[in-house]
């Protein structure tokens, strides 16, 4: 299969782990691509990487319709989208437009309004369109949603989803210097900072694994970092369809955390915890307070957590192999879909996994400004 | 030191717990008691611990009066309350009344306005009241509130204080027995179950480590088990006063949790995380992402973390000695108020603790009963 | 019962600590001792634990003949030693021959030959004689011995017991300085500083756990310490009757560690481990590669494991608690020796396990002083 | 860079390990292979990773004949081995013969003797020779390794080495069942099972982070599979050159466990502690007890600990990682290789690697052999 990439460029944090993902399985490789808006440096990105300068652009909009010109033996079979999130939305509909199936990153867009459009645009194409929240490619994840899935949790009263990030905590003290902070300019992050950064995170982490969808919530967000115009941490309570509730957090400024969004989740007859910082393990506690560890690649686990385990137990695979796992469930689609094959199930986030984490965001904010008050899910249809 | 207790006879969990710990260091005996409202119970648990029979009573109020009538040198100099809840109150009034120094169980009282009754009663008889608040005894929990009042986290920013347990995760599906679940039974129990079993204990380890005073809170308590009229699990929003913020939750229904109190607490500078279920260590983390873990018993540790520990690092200590250093300073307290010695500081929970951990309980309740608004804390004096 | 003490005054490490655990569940008091033998320390000592002057004695000696010509209903019951290790033997030898019964610090002598006839005298008296093992006093200690005993773990094949502390790491570059330093001198430790002071604590727990006797064995012993002439440290090869085998390594200068005694057994169904630092958890595996933790206080356990808890799960229990359930055990066959009762079976380290330790560290000191060649298990007989 | 394979056909284990890790990042692809002796199967191994199927071979010594015939621009520039052990020495040999860069699985080779033989092979052809020693690739045994090299650990004086698995106890009470188990047949394996599997990769850990060079061992083999012919287990006192002394084992029938390499170090100034299934964490501990946590793709570690780490801390890498480190020094060597530069520095496990394993394990087995005696270390030379 053959890649493109927008964005990712030399300097990029996430373009190199997009790259390594994809092509871990050597189920693809990355011919082409737009990684910088400026065309001197998106060449030489090509260049470091070993791509045909041809095929190395430095506008998005002009790769999709160089692209959608070649030949079908050599055009790209899907973009990855690692721009800065203020373009996810115009550069995913650009390809899906010109015919391309679109692997994004989280955010989806924006903000609400530009997630439902991209949908439609979704809908209308037929595309297929993967969003990467990558810790639902975690095999762990998936035997916990699988356990879910099969009742053996009983029913879920209560799920705690904590999303701890320190990195801000620098500028607690000094504050947010411009140059490099641009993160924090809601010109190029959207509404949204901690949230659309990791809120969301935690948000599709606790639906992916327990099917609940959130019914209302009252957040408490905050701006600890002087200066900051958008939330750096934000405190939710969440009541979940159906009468579970919870606590969700997320912050950027809890110092010394590295990543450790992890959860909790406690069902009448089971509660389980996976911490992404730890990712080969899931812990299963009874009722009689027995705890039970279970290890990714065992072979008792479900066939999805298997499946997502390249290695036996023992060997730890890390984030690159659960964004790998989540390329190769897109690729799936993309091959069946050239089959016309409707009825195949893939586990990968969709299109409606964005409008929902934007909803989720969007239904946050409005509850900070709505003096902290609870407020009902926003509709995402 | 002579001691007396009212409640925690033959069958009681409690009550041996606080004879071990108050004898411990080998400063204290019990010589008297009223153990049960049952004279023939009451007797037989004052023989099985040796006591002289006629210092074993049915009724704490004889018990008072008799006991204030013996010689100074006979007479108990404090009694121990660990009756249900509903008798906290009367009975530790009674003794202070009777010129007794108290040291009396949580929730201290059944509500808040018998807390502040309480109040005034300490501070007029100017007796010794103290409140087993068990887990501000253990020696990195003193370490933990030196390192903040230091200085060294920097200014505080977020608390996050878990209590899970899930003993009443087992009448999730079947829901209250009656003979067996008198605590969920509001005229013995009082206002609240969770809030006020454990999560007073919460609000009050945050309080004793950071020294912040809750200045509003969004609570969400919910009945989980069929037929509980009273709260078995409980996600607070807590704003403190000076800015801090952050998530405290308690509850009864987490299947497969023990008894996992714990705290994490966000400064400019570093964190602290400290849990109970392992509570010889501290971790603390700088905005490196360096994690640095001290043990009980440490020289390096600060005079009162040192003081509280018996034995070196390596020698696990748990609640029973966390409980006693709650005992061996309120005897200190006790010695030095016979000697009119008024300046000293002391290191146990007082009757003020229980009258905010009662105002807490209402506030929170009050947030539920009004729509989980946010609520300003309730006064307290 | 009342108790003495010989050894174990002001200043004393262990001396508080015995009393703790021996009067911690309120079925004894120490009412005579020799602490010192320094007559005035030994009277101030006994002062500030409030025991009657009359019976604090300068001469363990003296306090044998005189607590024997007390009258029934007031000498004391049992005698706890306490003292440097070389006067283990003698104080028992004496205390024994006058009647008593004997609680004695380990190891039980300097020797394997003076150990053989302590257990003749014991013999010969008939009084309980009872080594503190402490760590065979933890619940879950229990609990793994009941598993093995029951075949759950099926044969076992290996067993790694490690003892690693790092005390002496101090002296690592100085070397020791004498006056401190009496526990490398061997008149006062005896044949062996490590192996003596730990090397048996590890010996006799996998003993206690497996049941396994050791075969023979292979030991490197050394001694980094400049200037000590005893071992600081020992990794040991070891060979049990039956076929299994393992690793059994103490040492004293592991930089950083603190008392992390540690057991891993291997069956050809199950494993275990336990760790000391950690006391209230033990980790089982089965072959499927599934990690199961069982905690303290769970009420699913053996019936030894949860008579030794104090509390619930989640409520820590340490090493004085652990102390305290061999006193209680030791306690409960004074009571029935004098009532003849000769059939039951006690649950503490008697004087056969000090025989077997003796033998235990003066079978290392032979491999060691033989070119580190394998030995066999000297004869206890 | 383009690679070939020799072994690794469908089915295989290693062979998709060694492709995702030597193409992680970007560096190379795998453009031929001999992957199985069976010239269909080696065709449709070809064919499922997209290769010419000219370029795919049935047979080693012809896939070096034919790629060396091949212009230089289109030759394999390294041949990656992963076949059975017993065609590494042959292979190895023929690819260096025939002109190619070799990287080649563990164990190197069947004995010593080879071992040795293809040392002279590299030397002679000078190319670039790596042994996949994957655990040396991950970031924090880099920075083990700088810390004893810098000096901060002080003199050394303890090493443990751990390295259960218990993927053999499946076959304690049933014994071998010949058809799956070809590992332990000595044809097909070596000399050693446990010892050549991965007590090498044990020995080779301590020497890669400490440096230190085995003087004398004592070696314990065990055969506790019936039927076994080979060690299943082994328990070794080593003597390091220099002074320190320590423990090594290797177990593949330890139930339960998965892959738990670990390694403590202990200096008389600090001590470290790895473990391979947590690999993103150093722990180092001082001589007050202080415990800190290191963690993978922190700013403060040393530059070849920095390098090794694709993503910043918090977000896991795994052992495919720590492989495609391997591969990255290696890649680096040839190229420079290419250009004559002699001087530089790599961090790869090379062929000196190799011959000192085996000759690790055949004192190992002299050892054993000779009654289990203390043995010198064997000559490399």
């Amino acid at each position: 299969m053959r890649g493109g990439m927008v964005g990712g460029g030399i300097g990029s944090f996430f373009g190199p782990v997009h790259r390594m993902a994809a092509t871990l399985d050597g189920q693809a490789e990355y011919v082409s691509g737009a990684f910088s808006a400026d065309a001197q440096k998106s060449q030489k990105s090509g260049e470091a990487i070993y791509l045909d300068p041809s095929r190395v652009y430095a506008d998005y909009k002009e790769m999709a319709k160089k692209e959608a010109a070649l030949p079908l033996d050599k055009r790209i079979d899907f973009v990855t989208i690692v721009t800065p999130n203020v373009y996810h939305f115009d550069a995913a509909r650009t390809f899906l437009d010109a015919g391309f199936n679109v692997i994004c990153d989280k955010p989806m867009t924006c903000n609400l309004a530009e997630a439902k459009e991209l949908k439609s645009v979704v809908d209308k194409t037929g595309k297929v369109f993967a969003l990467t929240h990558t810790y639902t490619g975690y095999p762990m994840v998936k035997q916990a949603r699988y356990m879910v899935y099969k009742g053996l949790l009983g029913k879920i009263n209560k799920v705690i989803v904590e999303y701890p990030q320190g990195w801000l905590a620098n500028f607690l003290e000094d504050g947010v210097t411009t140059e490099t902070m641009w993160r924090m300019d809601p010109q190029k992050t959207g509404v949204s900072l901690c949230m659309g950064d990791i809120g969301i995170h935690a948000e599709n982490l606790g639906r992916y694994i327990t099917g609940l969808e959130i019914d209302r919530l009252c957040a408490d967000l905050s701006h600890y970092i002087p200066g900051n115009q958008l939330d750096d941490d934000g405190n939710i309570l969440v009541n979940y369809k159906g009468g579970a509730k919870g606590i969700l957090y997320a912050s950027q400024i809890s110092t010394g955390e590295e990543n450790g969004l992890n959860i909790r989740i406690y069902g009448t007859k089971l509660s389980l915890y996976w911490n992404q910082e730890n990712p080969d393990y899931l812990i299963v506690k009874n009722k009689e307070g027995i705890s039970t560890t279970y290890s990714k690649g065992n072979r008792i686990l479900c066939h999805d957590a298997q499946n997502a385990a390249r290695l036996p137990p023992g060997h730890p695979e890390g984030i690159i192999e659960a964004l790998a796992n989540i390329y190769l469930e897109t690729y799936r689609a993309i091959r069946d879909g050239a089959a016309k094959n409707k009825k195949a199930v893939y586990d990968y986030p969709t299109v409606n996994d964005g409008v929902i984490g934007m909803a989720f965001v969007e239904t946050v904010l409005a509850s900070a400004a709505s003096d902290r008050k609870w407020v009902e899910m926003l509709q995402v249809i």
